[in-house]
């Protein structure tokens, strides 16, 4: 009996204690992402900028029409990256991840600046709050990006 | 052998399964406090509004500074709920799930009214974000709420 008690534990231990999910290292890796990303996305590289975002991203920014899905998100980018001056970058804040590893978010300050129509340099800071979902490959994916203007005092 | 194999595979299903976790109940219950929460505050009742935050809630508004943690917050709807024709109101477009059914999040249109300095009345529509984490009573709280305005042709 005393056998069987200690495969018991064992078993227990190693099917129940999910020992993957290490929250802080999971939340590391994903303000690590949050960083490469605004460095491809600021760089204007269109193909590295869209890998982060998963297959059915929504994306929701002041005063625009929510973008629903990597295509629509995908002409965005590419309209964006072709404006005079465009630049975007944005710095992670704080991170929290779901008990399970397998959900997290971020909150982010950006910076978005471009040449208006008549060629004056325009600068937007923005809050932004950035969902990720771990996909069944394990990589994570952004899946919902949200911003909002900071106060106009910043701008 | 036979039933020590059987022992174990009992075992392993009931340590395991987390049968507590529903994803789509959860879902379903999240959809239904963002519900009852918004009939809270379109009936100006501050402290039922407050009581869907939680304590270390974060709320960030198109133009405002963030609101870190519910005092800051109760602040802002004391304030809110009595300007002149003061009414907030949303609806919950969809919700996502942790495996875990620890953190959540849900997509929600809300309009703003309100009457401007001279009188007149103003409505302002948004797109906005809640993420819900499950407390340790198991009730669902919201720690991050962030809105954005709508495209102008809305308003």
């Amino acid at each position: 009996m005393k056998r069987i008690a200690t495969i018991l534990i064992v078993l227990s231990t190693v099917a129940c204690n999910k020992p993957g999910v290490d929250k802080e290292a999971e939340g590391e890796k994903l303000m690590q992402l949050s960083r490469e990303w605004s460095k491809a996305a600021s760089s204007g590289d269109v193909e590295k900028t869209l890998s982060y975002w998963g297959e059915d991203a929504v994306m929701i920014s002041a005063g625009e029409p929510i973008l629903d899905g990597r295509p629509a998100i995908r002409k965005m980018v590419e309209e964006s990256f072709k404006m005079p001056g465009f630049r975007i970058s944005w710095e992670p804040q704080s991170v929290e991840v779901s008990e399970g590893g397998d959900m997290g978010y971020i909150i982010e300050n950006s910076q978005v600046s471009y040449r208006d129509s008549s060629g004056i340099p325009v600068v937007l800071h923005n809050k932004a709050v950035s969902i990720w979902r771990k996909q069944e490959d394990g990589a994570w994916k952004n899946v919902v990006d949200i911003s909002t203007p900071e106060p106009s005092d910043k701008h």
